[in-house]
C-alpha cells in the first residue's frame, strides 16, 4: 500500500494533464487531477478548437461569393454572432464533459479545483480547503496570454481569451502581434466582416515560417482588405466618449476601433502554484524548468505541456504526456521528440508547413534545391477568386532528402500532416517523384515538381 | 536527315500525347500530333476537370444549408445551369489553348483532323487530304463510354459526354453504372437539386475499392436522398409522350425520369484507325496491346493511356507517355509503374485510397492489423450534419508496413495523394506513429491511432 493518497496528481485538465490522468488512471494507478477553470484546457476552452469553429463561421462569404462563377444566385446573407458564439459554446461544453469524463471512466478522480503544492509531496485543493498527498505530481498548467502592462491604456484591451466571448462582434477592430493567434484572428473578424487592422513590430509576420509563405500571406491578406502595419507597434490605447478606443501607433497615427486585442505572446501558469515551496525551479521567465524526460529538479515532480515552453501545441503536450507515462510508470524512459513537427496556421488561406524552411536549411547544408509552385487552385477558377496557391519544397542537394515542405492555400493544415510522414521519415526528393499524381487535386503539385525552380549554394540563390 | 517527315507523329491530343508530343518537341525531335476533337482530350474537355467544375458547384446547396449552425442566415439560393456550362466552357476553352499552345511552344506541329495509320510509317491526315511520315508513331486515342446497344431504348440515353451539355438541367435522372463516374455524377445531379437514382447490377457499388468504404459511402449517399439500387439493371428505356423517359428495372419497376445516363464502362477508340494496316495487335475488347515499354508487336508504333487499358488515369498517362519517352528518345528504357497508385472519387463525401483493401491484403499477407476510426469531421458539428468521416489503415502485423490508406470525407483526395509517398515508399505504422498531430485536423487521425481496431489472420477477422 502506498504512503500516498493518490500515485499521480495532476495539476491542471488541459491536453496534457487529462492525458496524461486518463492514461495512468488505465494504468490501474491511483490518480486525482484537479482543473480550476475549465478540464479541456486552452485547446478545447479557449484555443485550438473554438477558434477552429470561427475560422469555418468567417469562410462563409466567401462560399457565397465564389457560389456565383459556379451558376448560383445567393441573396445577401446576414451573420449573428450571438447564435455563432451560442453554438460554439455547447460544442465546447459537450467536449469539456467528455475531457472530465475519459479521466473518471478510467478510473481517475477529477477535482474542480485551483490546486497548489504545500510541500513535494502535498497539494492543497483549494476549494475544498483540503490537502491531499501524492507520490508523483504532474504541473501541466498551460499558459495563458502574456499581459502588456508597459502599454498605457492596456486595461481597456482584450486578448483571445476575451475574444472567444464578446457580446457583440466589433465594427473595427486593432490585433497587436505577427504570431499565429493573431494572423488567424485578424482573418476570422475580417471574414466576419470587421474592420481589421494588424499591428506588428517585426518586419514581417509569423517569424519563423518561411518567408515565401509570410509574404505570400501578407499580400493575400491585404487584397482580401486587411490592414496590415509592420514595424509598427502601439502606443497608447484610450477610451473617446462615445465608447470606442483610440489605438495611437508609430509615427502618431490613430486608429478608432470597438476592440483592441492583444496577441504579443503567452507565459506560462506558474505563479502562486506553490512551486517555490516544493523547492521547483523556473526560468528566467518563469517556465517550469524539466530535463529530456520532462522531469523537473524535484525527483518526483514533473511538468509537461505549455507550461514548459517547449514546443507551445496541443499533440506536443500529448506527446509529452505520454512520454512520462512511460517514464513514470512503465519503466521505459521515454523523452518527448520534438524534431520536425508539422504546424497550422489556420490563416485564410491556410499555411501548413514541416521540416525547415528555406532560410533555415540554407545555413546547415551547402546545397539545396527548392522546388517551387504558384498556381491558382481549380476551385477558384469559376468562382474567379484571384488567389493563388504556393507550395515549395526543400531538397538536400547532397542528400536528396527533402528538408521542408510549405503550403499556403486551402487545406494546407491537412497537408502539411501528412507530409510530416515522410518528410520525417527522412524520405527523398525521388520518392517524391515515384508518387504517382491524384487528378485533379492541389496536392499532386508537391508529387510533380520533377526540377528545381532555383538552388541555393552556400547560402546564396542560383538561378 | 530523317528519310520522314517526322520524328514522331501522335494521334491523339489527351493528356498522354500531348505530353509525349510537348517533351520529345522539347528535346529537339521534329514532331507532329493530330487531334479531331479538342486538345485536352478526355481529361481536359469532358472528364477530370469539367466534372470536378461540377462537383464544387454541387457542393455550394451544403455550404448553405451548414452556414445556419455558425450564425449564418441564407436566403434561398437559386440555381442556373445554363451559367454553369458557359463558365466551365470557357475554362475548358482556356486549358485547351494552353495544351495546343504547350506543344507548339516546344516546336511541335499539331493538326486538327482524325488521323489514321497507312502504314507502318505513314499516317493520313483526313481533314486536309494528305498523308505524311514518321519515323515513330504513337498512339493515344483514349477511350469513350462503351454503348449498351443490347439495352432496348439505350438510344434516348446520354453518356457522361453528353452529361457536360445538357440544355437544361433534369428534374430526375437515372444513372446506370456503380463505378466512380456514375458515383459521381449521381453526387452532382443529386447536389444540384436533381432527383436522382443510381441503378447498378453489382452487390455494392464501387467494386475494388476498400468494403467499408463502399458501404459508407452508399449509406450516406442515401442519407442525403440519393436512391440507390444495387443487384438492379435497366431492361427497356422508352419516350413518354411527354417527352420523359420510363426506365423500365429489374422486378418491373419504371422510373419516370428526365435523362438516362449510361456510366457501364469504358472502351478503347480503336476502330478506324488503320491499326490493321499497319499490322498492330487489338486485345479482345480492342485495346493496343502493349509490351512493358508501352511498344505494340509493331516496333516503331507505341501506345500510351486508355487506348491501351491498363489503369485508366490522366497520372499514368502522363507518366507512360514520359516513360515512352525515355525510351524512345533518351536510349534509357523505362517501364511505367503502374504499381501503388493513389486515387480519388469526387463523391460527396470524397474517397481517397492508396495500396491495398483489406480484402485483397488478407489474401495475401498472413496477419493484418486494422487500424479504422469513423469520426465526424468538425466542421460538421456546429453545422449539425449528421456524416461521419472514416479512416482505415491496413497494416502488415509481420513486417508493419502500411500496405493501404483509406479514407471517405472532406478532402480525401487531397489526403490520398500525400499517403502516397510514405506508402509507395514501404513506410512502416511505426513511421506514422512518431509524425507528430497536427490540431486540429482530419487527418491528424491518420497518425494518432495507436492500436488496431482488429486484427484479421488468415482471412478471418478477430475482434
Amino acid at each position: 500500500m502506498s504512503a500516498y493518497d493518490y500515485d499521480l496528481f495532476v495539476i491542471g485538465g488541459g491536453s496534457g494533464g487529462v492525458r496524461a490522468a486518463r492514461v495512468s488512471a488505465a494504468l490501474g494507478k491511483k490518480v486525482g487531477i484537479a482543473e480550476e477553470y475549465r478540464f479541456g484546457g486552452t485547446c478545447v476552452i479557449r484555443g485550438c478548437v473554438p477558434k477552429k469553429l470561427f475560422v469555418y463561421a468567417s469562410q462563409f462569404p466567401e462560399h457565397f461569393e465564389d457560389a456565383a462563377g459556379y451558376g448560383w444566385s445567393v441573396p445577401q446573407a446576414s451573420f449573428d454572432w450571438q447564435t455563432l458564439i451560442a453554438n460554439k459554446d455547447r460544442e465546447i461544453t459537450r467536449l469539456e464533459g467528455l475531457y472530465a469524463k475519459g479521466v473518471q471512466g478510467a478510473g481517475g478522480e477529477t477535482f474542480q479545483t485551483r490546486a497548489t503544492l504545500v510541500d513535494r509531496h502535498t497539494i492543497r485543493l483549494e476549494a475544498e480547503n483540503r490537502t491531499v498527498t501524492a507520490d508523483q505530481i504532474l504541473i501541466a498548467t498551460g499558459g495563458r496570454p502574456a499581459a502588456h502592462p508597459a502599454l498605457p491604456g492596456y486595461e481597456h484591451c482584450i486578448t483571445s481569451n476575451e475574444a472567444f466571448h464578446l457580446e457583440r462582434l466589433p465594427k473595427a477592430i486593432a490585433i497587436e502581434g505577427g504570431g499565429y493567434i493573431a494572423v488567424e484572428f485578424a482573418n476570422i473578424f475580417h471574414g466576419l466582416g470587421v474592420e481589421t487592422t494588424l499591428i506588428y513590430r517585426g518586419t514581417e509576420i509569423l517569424s519563423r515560417f518561411d518567408m515565401d509563405l509570410r509574404r505570400a500571406l501578407h499580400e493575400t491578406m491585404e487584397k482580401k482588405g486587411i490592414r496590415i502595419l509592420c514595424r509598427t507597434i502601439s502606443e497608447e490605447v484610450k477610451r473617446r466618449p462615445d465608447g470606442r478606443l483610440d489605438v495611437k501607433v508609430t509615427g502618431g497615427d490613430v486608429l478608432v476601433v470597438d476592440q483592441m486585442m492583444l496577441a504579443i505572446g503567452r507565459q506560462p501558469n506558474t505563479e502562486k502554484l506553490g512551486l517555490e515551496a516544493a523547492g521547483v525551479e523556473l526560468s528566467p521567465i518563469g517556465a517550469v524548468m524539466v530535463d529530456q524526460y520532462s522531469r523537473t529538479n524535484v525527483e518526483n515532480i514533473w511538468a509537461v505541456g505549455d507550461v514548459t515552453n517547449r514546443v507551445q501545441l496541443t499533440p506536443v503536450a500529448i506527446h509529452e504526456a505520454m512520454c512520462f507515462i512511460e517514464t513514470a510508470f512503465k519503466n521505459n524512459p521515454t523523452s518527448p521528440d520534438h524534431d520536425t513537427i508539422a504546424t497550422a496556421v489556420f490563416s485564410q488561406p491556410e499555411i501548413g508547413t514541416v521540416g525547415l524552411s528555406e532560410d533555415d536549411a540554407s545555413k546547415r547544408f551547402e546545397e539545396l534545391e527548392i522546388y517551387r509552385a504558384s498556381f491558382r487552385p481549380m476551385r477558384h477558377t469559376l468562382a474567379g477568386r484571384d488567389e493563388k496557391m504556393l507550395m515549395k519544397l526543400v531538397v538536400d542537394a547532397a542528400s536528396r532528402k527533402v528538408l521542408g515542405a510549405h503550403i499556403l492555400g486551402p487545406d494546407a493544415g491537412e497537408m502539411a500532416q501528412l507530409l510530416g510522414i515522410p518528410i520525417k521519415a527522412g524520405l527523398t526528393k525521388d520518392d517524391f517523384d515515384r508518387t504517382m499524381a491524384v487528378h485533379p487535386t492541389a496536392a499532386e503539385e508537391l508529387v510533380t515538381m520533377y526540377k528545381p525552380t532555383y538552388r541555393v549554394k552556400n547560402g546564396d540563390r542560383l538561378d
